[in-house]
């Protein structure tokens, strides 16, 4: 039996921004920058990092190299409270280091390593002995480990399922021109998928929120949650359909690892808890027209893990549907 | 009293090697490489791997901070089998990480963090208690740790001699500035110089190698060696001056490094095993011009460290002039 709460699989490296850069760093021997720091990256370990302080209990699934990056993510497992018993070492993989080059004005570039383990790592590479126990698998980010195509992660949905799991996932942009098709059968094991905006009107060919909603919704997906950057997020099920705004009065400075942050905060938060004072806030903003909010619990029963919420202490955003 | 032979003191940082890239690197949101590894870098810590690989015992005097790269430095260390019992580990301190932009042509821009170890590093960070019973201290190299100036060298070189040791070193060009006025009193405790040609026509304002030497030896430097590039080595003493030519037949590919583990050669090797092999390559190649090296030997009472030369088990390059 795993003690953890939520397994999050899917991708661990290491970030290294180099800011600001330009064209001209070729011109010179040189470049000195205020800061180089490495720093942890990848949907998966994000996820984790904040479910864990968030306060729950977090099993990364993941694989890295017996390298210093590797070593460097173990580490930051270990500070974060993140059980990396799951954690694959192999000696003969390069951990991934993405070097990101961040112009001035914020547009930037990553450095990949296409023989890393982010490109490396297969769906064999994932322990799933650890769903055992646990309440929820958080899969982060379909197509970002190519490997692990659309066959795998039924694969992996299917054992979390058998197991009574709320399964969630994230999506980054294909990286090898996969198309929905190739993961409708995936995306049907979903309860809740996290897509971006972007991401999402890219995999499905649609425009707007409600098509692009409507399509995820026809795979199987019981909850689309479509993050749609400054202007809030987009919820739509079989039976309701709402928008939240972003929280005004922010102004945002780095949005790496925004999405992660999103989607961690989202599975673990309480909703009963939280509704009536986000209510409030949005209809203050928008005049009351997004109204189902305070009827998130409806149609809880439709979850295949609804029957289970009597007895979760770790209070899941779930069976939305 | 320390165990080694040998004490490199200077720069032990991490080199993340980008090859090949482009000015177009900027166009692209992801730009895949075959490979991006982390590695050892810092004349330090070069020369330290090589004289310990040589067979010889050495023990690294440095700074790092307590992160990803320190520990990547510290863990290279064990490995190589470095004495690190001199690598001060500051948590105040990020650990220098250069990245290097390689173009397909070879030419290279380092990404540098200017507030990083290698520049943050004192003369008071170096333990300079392992210097007692070490025969000789390798300082890698001038320049590279900025705060530590002229004045700095002249105390860590002034407390090498008062326990007996040889002292050499290397240089790179001056990051700030610096003249060989700056460093003219630290040059004159040295018994072996190492310059590459250019940073030393760079210091001196001199062209030819013998107008270089000529400088430094005014210096007070006992043996001059300027690393020539794919031209082999210059040497010059106040007795005498020889040319030794590359090895033939090898085609460099890559000379990171090179002159570190040149320098990490010449001190720890056996002048009296190697110098017929040698002379014989050499006159092979040139006629036998460039002659004194059979009179390797010759005037080693010059050097403050000779009369100990019949009781070194370590054979150390030494007394040349």
């Amino acid at each position: 039996m795993s003690a953890v709460d939520v397994v999050c699989a899917g991708a661990a490296i290491t970030d290294i921004l180099l800011q600001p850069v330009s064209r001209e760093i070729f011109d010179a021997d040189s470049y000195p920058l205020d800061q180089i720091k490495m720093t942890i990256g990848g949907d998966a370990i994000n996820e984790s990092t904040i479910i864990s302080r968030l306060g729950h209990k977090v099993a990364l699934l993941s694989m890295v190299g017996d390298d210093a990056a590797g070593m460097f993510i173990q580490d930051s497992c270990r500070r974060e409270s993140i059980d990396a018993s799951g954690l694959k070492v192999d000696p003969t993989i390069d951990t991934s280091i993405n070097v990101g080059l961040v112009a001035a004005d914020g547009e930037r570039t990553f450095v990949t390593n296409r023989n890393g383990s982010l490109w490396k790592t297969q769906a064999a590479d994932f322990d799933l002995s650890k769903l055992e126990g646990a309440r929820l698998l958080s899969y982060a980010s379909i197509f970002n480990n190519p490997l692990v195509d659309g066959t795998a992660l039924v694969g992996i949905f299917a054992e979390a399922k058998r197991h009574g799991l709320t399964i969630c996932a994230d999506m980054i942009k294909p990286r090898l021109g996969e198309t929905l098709d190739d993961v409708r059968e995936a995306l049907g094991y979903l309860d809740f998928f996290f897509p971006n905006r972007d991401e999402a009107a890219l995999l499905t060919g649609c425009e707007s929120l409600d098509d692009i909603a409507d399509a995820f919704l026809a795979c199987g997906v019981k909850n689309v949650v479509i993050k749609n950057g400054r202007h809030g997020c987009f919820v739509k099920t079989e039976r309701q359909r709402f928008e939240v705004p972003a929280v005004p009065g922010v102004t945002a400075v780095d949005t790496t690892g925004a999405g992660d942050n999103f989607v961690g905060g989202f599975i673990t938060c309480d909703p009963r808890r939280q509704a009536d004072r986000r209510l409030r806030e949005v209809r203050e903003l928008d005049g009351g027209h997004l109204g189902p909010l305070d009827r998130r619990d409806d149609g809880r029963e439709g979850s295949p893990s609804g029957t289970r919420r009597a007895r979760t202490k770790l209070r899941l955003t779930r069976g939305m549907a």
